[in-house]
């Protein structure tokens, strides 16, 4: 005999927490299909060089990589953002565009478990390719927000904190052409999470000195739309015009699609992966209650090209359902799931034929149906029905079968009645103990 | 610029193929939702050792297996019953019991890639907790025929070939006391795949006299029930005789369950897994076009405790689904899914505030609703409507709203009218072409 755990940062769901779960992802997957987003599915292992060759340290020091039986470096993978661009890449000529694609699945990051994270975690992630428009940043960042809404979030419960790659690249180089972009905007993403020292060192380190970093954050500081000719005018820069026209175009986009309300101008929010090119976004719990980003999504155009395949733009975001059970919990709206059961038949005697075939005609209707596959007592499978939170018992005993009935118990009440055996489900769709009282 | 490819063995699923994936999947699990099976989640990581220390050798060379960051020894998860198992034993005392669980996910083997055997593969694994009784076994076996029928499958295009764990141990202890069961039973599993010669091998080395293992071999021949008397008579064993009243009262249940018409006595099949204690199952192709296996269950009365647990009886079944879709496409009712829109709202000029309203409308109905996301034309978004099957066109043009319209187009005929934008969709729940014409 051996006991053996659940590996630290993994979790077994059981079975009302796994309803809970279902009840959220269907929520979130369901919002996307109205919007067209199309499921797919993917594979858990990857070639590990689709993240060494690309992405920024941090992740590859979390992945759990390994060597398989042939000699392959693999990896779990850690995010689906590479694994849905080799795939747009390897088909791209036969798919019609734009395309868009939903699916939830577990991600794995070796990485210290606190909460709200953990090793194993689970995202839906939501994409679509082809199209560089403002549209489509909007129409991603409204299916946030209406998932957010249709998991009963209020409108100050959440924002999404948005920003743009290419206004801090732009900026950046404004500064000093040399400046290293990607780790400038590295640092930008630690803002938050590191001392105002820290933060200068790191965007000198980047590049920038000390009297450039400040002004640099300083700039980054506005929040309302119509302030961004202040970096414009700062900076005279054709790239940075363009970004700032961009961005000012996907919030109005966010207005038209009804979800502008969630929308606030965040330049200080970066994301940390080095594969976004233009707008990037956070959501954040408006209240504080949740300190850390939700989640998060953002424009990266040169990924599919460099996945082998034709330039492509694309832009996309991934609920992840740890951070967002956290705000759905502190929410009060997390959702409290209990077994449910339309009907228990319980057996009483020698009567398995005619119970077994009581609860086939029910479940070809389409109810949640149990009997009794333990030989119990009358007491025992009536505890039982009560722990499923059986709706109805029919009650299939010798006696009643003898007078060619059936007992109905309505669980609620405890009421009782008899319906003939014979007529029993019958033509209705959901007899209960009413049709027969 | 590289190009990556998924893994051998692994697979990407487009939108198109997954939708049929998903079609078979809710089926599957809808049917084991109707009998009580409540879905958990489970770690696709464990510690190796819940392999290493229990199962079969053939399974432990075939597992991804590595160390942690941490330096734990730990495995892709090839199947899901140590997992259950372990899940079970973990919280044994709050579950009312039995416990009947169900989940749909992908397991990994290092395996040779064949037609219908992947690396990655995907099953329903469907258990029942806590009974002992015969009709948890029959119960298993009807959820699984009943899913297959519920797929289109007829009779005849499937069977289930059963067996009793006990019945093949208790008949090899019969010979010799000293026989070493797990092995004959392998060789059991394997006798359809070696040769004659290479089976009597195996069943020598694992400790029986080739005319032994004749005789053996003969009285597994059995086909009907009723001459299961011909192996009690033979071998004055009240292990044996135990084994057989269970194996004909599962087959007993399985009629009052109305499934007993895909149940076929055949000793002979034997599961290559060693912690199978009782009833073991194979699913087959009756008429023979896939030559496998499609999927099996069993009895696992030991593995709870040896899992930590109180001594616990436990019965499943795992439709795997790779085998499945190879079944179902010979007998030709694989699900042949197609993108499906209920409508594209297509816009002319600067309408994209209007069009927006009226998708949301629309989705707030329930319904797939794509807009333009790429700033197209008319013909370009007529075109990619066509592509997404869109059943209804609803156009959105400065000229129309100038006389506060819109057009619908019903796709399939190619009929246009307008509607007044103000009442569009308005009150009705999927509005169309034939509400306006």
């Amino acid at each position: 005999m051996t006991t053996y755990e659940h590996l630290k940062g993994f979790r077994d769901f059981y079975a009302p927490e796994m309803a809970a779960r279902r009840e959220v992802i269907d929520t979130v997957e369901g919002v996307a299909e109205r919007y067209g987003f199309r499921e797919i599915g993917t594979p858990r292992l990857e070639r590990a060089a689709m993240w060494t060759d690309k992405s920024g340290d941090e992740i590859v020091d979390e992945l759990y990589a390994f060597e398989d039986h042939g000699g392959r470096h693999v990896t779990l993978t850690p995010e689906l953002t590479p694994t849905v661009a080799r795939m747009y890449a390897a088909k791209s000529q036969e798919l019609s565009k734009p395309v868009k694609w939903v699916s939830t699945r577990p991600f794995w990051r070796y990485e210290a478990v606190q909460q709200g994270r953990f090793r194993e975690f689970y995202q839906t992630n939501v994409d679509i390719f082809g199209s560089s428009d403002p549209s489509a940043d909007a129409e991603v960042l409204a299916v946030a927000a209406d998932a957010l809404t249709a998991l009963g979030l209020d409108a100050d419960d959440f924002e999404f904190r948005v920003s743009h790659r290419d206004i801090l690249g732009s900026l950046l180089r404004s500064f000093d052409a040399d400046v290293d972009v990607e780790d400038a905007i590295r640092a930008v993403d630690k803002s938050e999470k590191v001392s105002e020292n820290e933060y200068l060192d790191l965007l000198a380190d980047a590049g920038l000195g000390y009297d450039e970093a400040r002004e640099f954050d300083d700039l980054l500081g506005v929040t309302d739309p119509a302030n961004l000719d202040e970096l414009t005018e700062f900076a005279d820069s054709a790239a940075l015009d363009d970004a700032v026209e961009n961005l000012r175009a996907v919030l109005a986009a966010a207005d038209d699609f009804g979800v502008g309300e969630h929308c606030d101008l965040s330049l200080r929010t970066a994301r940390g992966l080095d594969y976004y090119t233009g707008t990037v976004f956070e959501c954040f719990d408006s209240k504080g209650r949740v300190s850390r980003s939700v989640f998060g999504g953002g424009r990266y155009d040169d990924l599919i090209e460099q996945f082998g395949g034709q330039p492509t733009p694309a832009v996309g975001v991934a609920p992840g359902h740890s951070t967002l059970h956290l705000l759905l919990e502190e929410a009060g709206v997390y959702p409290d799931e209990e077994l449910a059961t339309d009907y228990y038949v319980l057996q009483v005697g020698d009567t398995r034929g005619v119970a077994a075939r009581v609860a086939r005609d029910l479940r070809a209707k389409g109810h949640v149906v149990e009997t009794d596959v333990s030989d119990r007592s009358f007491g025992a499978q009536m505890g039982y029905a009560d722990s499923i939170n059986a709706e109805t018992v029919v009650i299939v005993g010798e006696q009643d079968l003898a007078n060619d009935e059936v007992t109905l118990k309505d669980m609620a009440s405890g009421d009782q009645t008899t319906a003939p055996v014979d007529d029993f489900p019958g033509d209705r769709d959901r007899p209960t103990y009413g049709d027969y009282a």
